[in-house]
């Protein structure tokens, strides 16, 4: 079904950007034209999700910076924006801005950050009770772990929340942590996330509810580490001034991965966005397992000045203990945290029971993390994609909440390889049980998408072979599907999955193959925007993901274990979340109005597909928002 | 003898220094108005010392940043002045400004020194062979000893000269000494001098010519520290990047003093300015005796915050040995370098003998230091004295060469008493030699002050039991005289020295008076001006001096240590030598024009005068400026 499409750019954001509009319209039923001769804003709708978190317009970078303000118990979002910017929310669904028109709550200029505002986070009772923010201040670029690091460029210091959160006051002394630890090389120093553990509290002797710090970098010619410091416990330690060096908590050889197999990426040359947490079965708990989120950059040889080919959102679990006094973490099991090359950057929180959001939904204590879906690949495509035409860039993913995942599994070769799960537990009748992290959709955006849709499709499945179109087709770029596909052997050719945003000229197929365990996002023909104007990526989106063996087959037989799928397309943000255990987002710039049809994908065998069904919708984020 | 005087503004530094002056004639022969009446640089010339360092108009602060430079053998005398600004010289004698109207070669408001610039010192041969700046870079004021350290305020960044030294172009990269040591909560953290010693390298192992730095403060609650560190000898060694922290290489208690009975002034609270050098006989030698010098702040109780009474500033020689593998120094005797309430900040660095200056005056290598004249005493005055009318504030003194001085004295309570100087050697004869610190006007300017003297006055000399004036008065108030007295006994109620700049209305005492071995100048009397306008400090100016008893006397007796002065009167800039041991400094403003006059002063017993030479004329120590 086609349908006649018009869409005027939207005036409100236009008149926030303070960029005058030509009146323009745009036919969505015909080939695009090259979208960089258009008109400023004018493509602002045209792929802008709605229920994910970003700024009101303009680039936005890292997530960073979140807390829950004790006062209020919102909790803060935050990001890189102008310097940071952020939002409250009170459910993890509508957010606030904390700021009109997304302006930064802090910018760059000031003395210790004359350059820039890095990523950082925040002590939520702080100096004088108040939420104290721990960031990197830039005084000289570039900054890159592929060229000499220059002295002093990246440093740590505090500001403080006055309105609400609204402004951070820079503090009026210099960095807290003035340089990395002496005499070491770093090839990056920065990204302080702050955090309280008593398990660290006890191995060290420190007081309990001491505050710590990891600093991401790496050492050149070494390899990525983890920087620990602590508060230092004087007389002053409540003005969080002085933080004591405690040593590499985690290094890895440059270059080095946890898993030649793929399970996840290469812990590369320099960590970014490192963060801290403990979890267990039902979310954070300072005595449960620890955990970290990285982000890792390296580069194929020869490695260029100033380019990092590639970047890793990874998420690591492991023991940490004393060794000659310093505490040492080794990991015991790593993977993805998203799959989606330009998913990075995570940053999570932990938010407590007693915040609004989560009484509100009977929560427990949580970690909740939020991925950053670049929009311009890192920066390189700012001069290619008709940026000023879509006058946004970039996006964060949906709020995850993390867990210790456990899974009982045949105990063979699949359960037995070293990736991105744990073998946790051995029994007696040829299973084991995995440990693994969980990431989960957060419950309430996940209920209120189910909730709020305007449009609910249930779509009838069954055993399938070939391509089968849904009977309804969504109206909008804006839904989410819940699907369940089994597999009745692991036939290396079979390809399962979903084709979506498809139409007359464009399709992208989500599939899971056996050939290569992999969750696929095939793009290459997602859109027609890509024939006629630079800057669309449209490459194969691939992730590394395991079915294992399960008991429940016929007799005492095995079967695989089933894939649950959660597909999130809100806009061109595309999100794919399977089994709690493995996501991949990217983006998909369909351009046809008709692209959103919706099938079966079956290739190279069959497959059973059940509990299909779409929520459509979604929710409007910022209802606040003209 | 009085003439009529009328001086008329100099037209060449109001032009400099952008006032537009109203033409106006001042008469120094009639008492004087309330001279903050007059229009702006009416009183520039009246004071204005024509041999000494100072820049071309306004502010002069702490003397720093001494150094030769390689390339050209020329001494560079630097100085803070909106940031900093200096003067070569091939002579110690005449200056050539680095930048016209002394414009400075560092100024405050970069990344690093946002604020300001305070004292720094230079690598002669530093990065790429060019004279390179360590210097303390300051982000926030206000600093001092008596408040909360605000941290980050001093850091140590570097600079690297070019074009001859008259511009330093500052590190595009952060400080390479980012903060005081850690968790030290210091009182000042400032004014690194750098320096090569052979001696420091063998006690603790370093490569032979490492540079070390001292850094000035202390600690609150402990007291005056010197903080030491090493250039990092890693393989970028050459780039002065990293600074490695030593320990504190010297700490007083609070308030404490070397010597209860004033030989030497407390060591207060917080160390600023520090020198550290090597010194034997002849001069510089670095496997010589450990010297140092200091400037020490302190205030009687209660101490008010941002108040400092006092400023003493110290030499110090003594022991360096390792303690718990740090090098730690220990005095073995102190005194002042300067006497003179406003003398302070000295300043000093090695002059090789294959200087300009050493190799035209045959001089060994020497260690050249200059004090800084406060002409606001230390800023307190800014409002009070008519400083836009002078249009200058302050000097330095004249260039000191110092070195060890060995005296051999009678062995007795005077010679042992704990004090500036340490007992040496003892012989069988019942003397002793004591060591000292020498210093003397450098050789350069002393010769050169009497090779170009103007008008020569022999004075006959004899002795004498009252006041006697000299038969002729110097035509100008830019002398030098060199007299020596001798006493026949200890008499406490004796006061023997001169009075200058005396005239109808005012007079100044210099004097010796055993009743409480002190020199002093006697300012009571000594400005017209002091009574009609504020500002102008009279105070007696006193310093503690020892003469000894030495052999020599009749048959076997010994006989009082004959005092050997030399005066150097150059506009307001008053400088009192003796026996090449002890100096005190200070301002003399006579006003009147007949105030010329000079008188042998004694009082209460008899002296006896000889070698009394008045040089006039001084010289021109800026030839080249308007």
């Amino acid at each position: 079904m086609k349908r006649s499409s018009t869409v005027l750019a939207s005036l409100a954001a236009l008149t926030t950007s303070h960029i005058i509009p030509r009146q323009e319209s745009i036919d969505y039923n015909a080939a695009p034209p090259n979208l960089s001769t258009l008109a400023n804003s004018t493509l602002f709708d045209t792929w802008r999700p709605k229920a994910h978190v970003l700024p009101a317009f303009g680039q936005i970078g890292d997530p960073c910076m979140h807390y829950t303000d004790p006062e209020t118990g919102l909790f803060h979002v935050g990001y890189l924006h102008l310097g940071a910017s952020g939002a409250t929310t009170d459910n993890l669904v509508t957010y606030r801005d904390v700021n009109p028109d997304s302006e930064p709550f802090i910018r760059a200029g000031g003395i210790n950050d004359p350059v820039a505002v890095f990523d950082g986070s925040v002590i939520e009772r702080g100096v004088n009770g108040t939420p104290t923010l721990l960031y990197t201040s830039v005084s000289f670029l570039p900054i890159q772990w592929t060229i000499r690091y220059t002295q002093g460029s990246e440093t740590q210091s505090l500001a403080f929340a006055r309105d609400g959160g609204s402004n951070f006051t820079k503090a009026e002394f210099g960095p807290v942590i003035p340089s990395p630890p002496f005499a070491v090389n770093v090839t990056g120093f920065r990204d302080p996330f702050v955090f309280q553990n008593s398990q660290v509290d006890g191995l060290l002797g420190k007081r309990n509810g001491t505050w710590y710090t990891v600093i991401s970098g790496g050492v050149h010619g070494k390899g990525p580490s983890l920087f620990l410091y602590a508060q230092y416990d004087d007389e002053d330690a409540d003005l969080f001034q002085t933080w004591e060096y405690l040593g590499e908590w985690w290094h890895e050889a440059a270059n080095s991965t946890w898993s030649q197999t793929g399970w996840a990426g290469r812990w590369g040359f320099n960590f970014e966005v490192a963060n801290y947490f403990a979890l267990d079965e039902q979310g954070a708990n300072e005595e449960g397992e620890i955990f970290a989120t990285i982000g890792a950059e390296w580069s194929y040889e020869p490695i260029v000045p100033q380019v990092s080919d590639n970047r890793e959102m990874l998420w690591v679990a492991g023991k940490q203990e004393l060794v000659d006094g310093q505490l040492k973490f080794e990991p015991t099991m790593s993977g993805r945290l998203d799959a989606g090359r330009s998913a990075y950057a995570a940053a999570g929180k932990v938010l407590y029971a007693d915040s609004q959001a989560s009484k509100a939904s009977g929560a427990p204590d949580r970690f909740i993390t939020y991925l950053w879906l670049t929009g311009d690949f890192y920066g390189t495509l700012t001069d290619e994609f008709p940026t000023a035409q879509q006058n946004w860039t970039g996006s964060l993913l949906l709020p995850r909440e993390l867990s210790v995942g456990r899974l009982n599994v045949v105990d063979n070769q699949l359960s037995r390889e070293k990736g991105s799960w744990r073998v946790d537990q051995e029994h007696d009748n040829g299973t084991v049980t995995l440990a693994t992290l969980h990431q989960k959709i957060a419950r309430e955006p996940y209920a209120a998408f189910q909730d709020n849709a305007t449009n609910v499709i249930t779509q009838t499945g069954g055993s399938m072979a070939s391509v089968m179109k849904f009977d309804e087709s969504p109206k909008s770029k804006h839904w989410m599907m819940t699907a369940s596909i089994t597999f009745p052997s692991r036939s290396d050719s079979l390809r399962a999955g979903f084709t979506i945003l498809s139409g007359s000229q464009e399709s992208t197929n989500i599939y899971y193959q056996f050939g290569n365990e992999s969750l696929i996002i095939d793009r290459s023909n997602s859109s027609a925007a890509a024939q006629t104007t630079d800057g669309f990526l449209t490459e194969v989106e691939t992730g590394k993901f395991r079915l294992f063996d399960v008991a429940g087959g016929y007799g005492n037989e095995t079967k695989v274990e089933t894939l649950d799928l959660t597909i999130v397309v809100d806009g061109g943000v595309v999100e794919v979340h399977a089994n709690d255990r493995f996501a991949i987002s990217t983006w998909v710039r369909s351009w046809y109005a008709d692209s959103r049809d919706i099938s079966f994908y079956v290739e190279g065998s069959d497959a059973t597909f059940s509990n299909v069904t779409i929520y459509e919708g979604l929710v409007d984020a910022w209802p606040e928002r003209n």
